[in-house]
């Protein structure tokens, strides 16, 4: 990815970043590269995320999927970060697969469970199923249900699942006792980090996503990672974040011009929360979506409050489409464009109306999107939290405060005693009702 | 829709509302009241929106799309308020319509639009356009896109479309030369406040959803509005927010625990952006879902800064499915339950999760997802929209902001010379390479 944050400098924008404050960043970006490249050479928890591209192999996952690769359908049963990498890769590498519809079971709603499990072809689907403990709560659910369904229909669903998990815990097991081809979530690799792993890839395997461009993006991208934000795409992100957050700037909405990437959107919405959303501190993520975020949020983002950074995310170049002519004199304008290029348009009034507003923002531009791209763009980002983390000064790779609804909802479903549990019975009420 | 601010007490959060407080505020609810009521009594513009449920004529919708009302599918091309009302509608109640596919292509972008047409069958398919002006240009590239479409199909797009818009512009032009079925974007209703509207009802109409029960349940929403938050669902909803933002929390999370509202969110991030977003006011609305964004966002929004209410919205009543029995022991909890009890137990752990940690939040019930209880819904915030804007004393019912970024678009298009345009060539770069 190449990085433009001139919009975000303090000659555009308000909240933004001088020339000498950027200098004095670069001094604190020198010193979180060493710890960062610490981390990286001794594979510590988390920052072994930043050696997916040299460590995943994309051989073990292929064999892995090998007897589901037929399938139409595949079903991903994850939830976070679980599910989020996987769907971002399928989604924006969508039109480069060989047609595998994907389906991502990464809610509990039994409406919508019912709803999209209607009419599918299980003799023609497969699951992937993805939990590092092996018992995440709404997956083992969702994967129950499924393996239900599977039986029902008479379909065998042990010659249809693939098993992403830990080294223990039930998953792996059943996955022993039932002979499934199992691939290993990484040491040291929080959710949100694996994308790269193959908790994102066995699902772009199985789709006919190419696996090694994915990596090979990855490379390049962290090969960049040299200790100046100057030099290094991904640092320069993550710095200007940091330190427009810094100045008041307390949301960053991220906006892809591109439907193929608005996964991506919710991808990078987990990556920023969760791991930097701690000790009151972390920008908020704001999922946007370029044009049509134009016709919702534009308004707020330009002439509301001065807390917030919209980045754009726009490849080069894209596939086309011309606007037919009209007879319409009001739209005869139309008529001469395409809809990429009105697309191209919008994207470039829109960055600039917010410069005009004095409104900080960045632009990330990736070449195309294809998996090269797709996969440097993780790459990117998440070296890019990664560097934020370490100007927070917070563990950008654990998520306490999740734990204390996880034993809630255990206790509530008579999963064993927690005073969690007990403190929701509680709760405060001012009701106002119809 | 029933509203409890019990968690957005100071009592409990932090920063939070004492009952003093309240009591100041509904003082000031009673003064924005009588503003509203004025408003609605002279069918002012904006208020007006507040008066749809007694003035939309269902029999007006239908009778419009009976020449379509068998298509499989309908393709709804409008953007922000054109798609969004009818989008919430018929994603909500998909489950009790008809079984009509909906496709809403309120974006340009060439990949995806050209993947969405791929393999329709547009003999059985209808287009719904929606736009006041009828020049709104994404929706006017996509429909001249779209007709040219039947028209390589070899079907006569003219039987095949209904048209939603203004008393003048090109598009009543067109329906006046094609003998479309035309029904009006109502007076006085911007395009966000206009899902109780045809601009909303179309598609419902097609989809085969039950637009009296949505009028009755706006209805039954519009007799609370009786001045004072504590009677009111709407007005504590508004006032609850307003006053919140006063003391800091300047993003408002919309987290329905129900896929099928997770349209709504969306619906709610415009009507909230644009209407409050100006004069360097308005909360920023951010998209959630539960219980997915528990695995996502929790993290921050219970241990980030102190900036965000969460709003919950809960239906009382849900389809469900049973959890199969499992012989793993770690999981054998979650085989006395059912998805829906799950989930149900997900949403008043992560509420009460928030709650001990001080963040505030609110609930907003619904009996059910019916159309009765969307359109009640969607009239509540609506309402609470409108007596936020007269809280903060903005125009709740413009959106100025956006007009800079259309112009320049306009511009690059060779639509005409607009200086916006010529700022864009201007843009301060700071570019960072791989």
């Amino acid at each position: 990815m190449d990085v433009d944050i001139g919009n975000a400098l303090s000659s555009v924008a308000s909240p933004g970043l001088s020339r000498d404050a950027l200098e004095a960043l670069d001094e604190q970006v020198a010193v979180a590269h060493e710890r960062i490249e610490m981390g990286r050479a001794n594979d510590e928890h988390g920052y072994a995320a930043l050696n997916l591209p040299n460590t995943t192999d994309p051989e073990t996952i292929r064999s892995a999927v090998d007897p589901v690769v037929d399938a139409d359908t595949l079903i991903t049963i994850g939830i976070g970060g679980s599910a989020l990498g996987a769907a971002t890769i399928t989604d924006a590498l969508a039109d480069a697969g060989d047609g595998t519809e994907t389906l991502y079971l990464d809610n509990v709603d039994p409406a919508w469970v019912n709803q999209r499990l209607e009419g599918l072809d299980l003799e023609r689907t497969a699951i992937n199923v993805v939990s590092r403990s092996g018992t995440t709560a709404e997956t083992l659910a969702n994967f129950l249900v499924v393996r239900d369904a599977f039986d029902a229909a008479g379909v065998d669903w042990t010659d249809r699942t693939v098993v992403t998990t830990g080294d223990s815990g039930p998953l792996i097991e059943l996955a022993a006792r039932h002979d499934l081809p199992a691939v290993t979530v990484p040491d040291g690799v929080p959710g949100r980090f694996s994308a790269l792993s193959a908790v994102g890839m066995v699902a772009a395997a199985v789709c006919g996503n190419d696996l090694e461009a994915l990596l090979a993006g990855a490379r390049a991208e962290a090969d960049t990672l040299t200790g100046s934000l100057f030099s290094c795409p991904a640092y320069a992100y993550g710095a200007t974040t940091y330190a427009l957050d810094a100045r008041g700037v307390s949301m960053n909405a991220m906006m892809p011009y591109a439907e193929s990437l608005e996964t991506y959107a919710e991808w990078f919405a987990q990556l920023w929360a969760e791991s930097l959303g701690k000790d009151d501190l972390g920008q908020t993520p704001v999922r946007a979506l370029g044009v049509t975020d134009q016709h919702s949020q534009l308004q707020l983002y330009r002439a509301g409050p001065r807390d917030k950074l919209v980045t754009f995310v726009t490849p080069r170049n894209r596939p086309n489409r011309p606007i037919p002519d009209t007879d319409v004199e009001a739209l005869s304008y139309l008529g001469n464009a395409t809809l990429g290029g009105l697309l191209e348009a919008e994207f470039e009034a829109t960055e600039a109306s917010l410069a005009a507003a004095g409104r900080p923002n960045v632009r990330v531009e990736l070449d195309r999107v294809d998996a090269y791209e797709i996969g440097g763009l993780l790459y990117g980002m998440e070296a890019a939290c990664v560097l934020a983390g370490e100007l927070y000064g917070v563990n950008a790779f654990n998520q306490p405060a999740v734990e204390w609804a996880k034993k809630a909802t255990r206790g509530l479903l008579g999963g064993g005693d927690f005073e969690e549990a007990e403190a929701v019975a509680e709760k405060e009420t001012l009701r106002i009702e119809r």
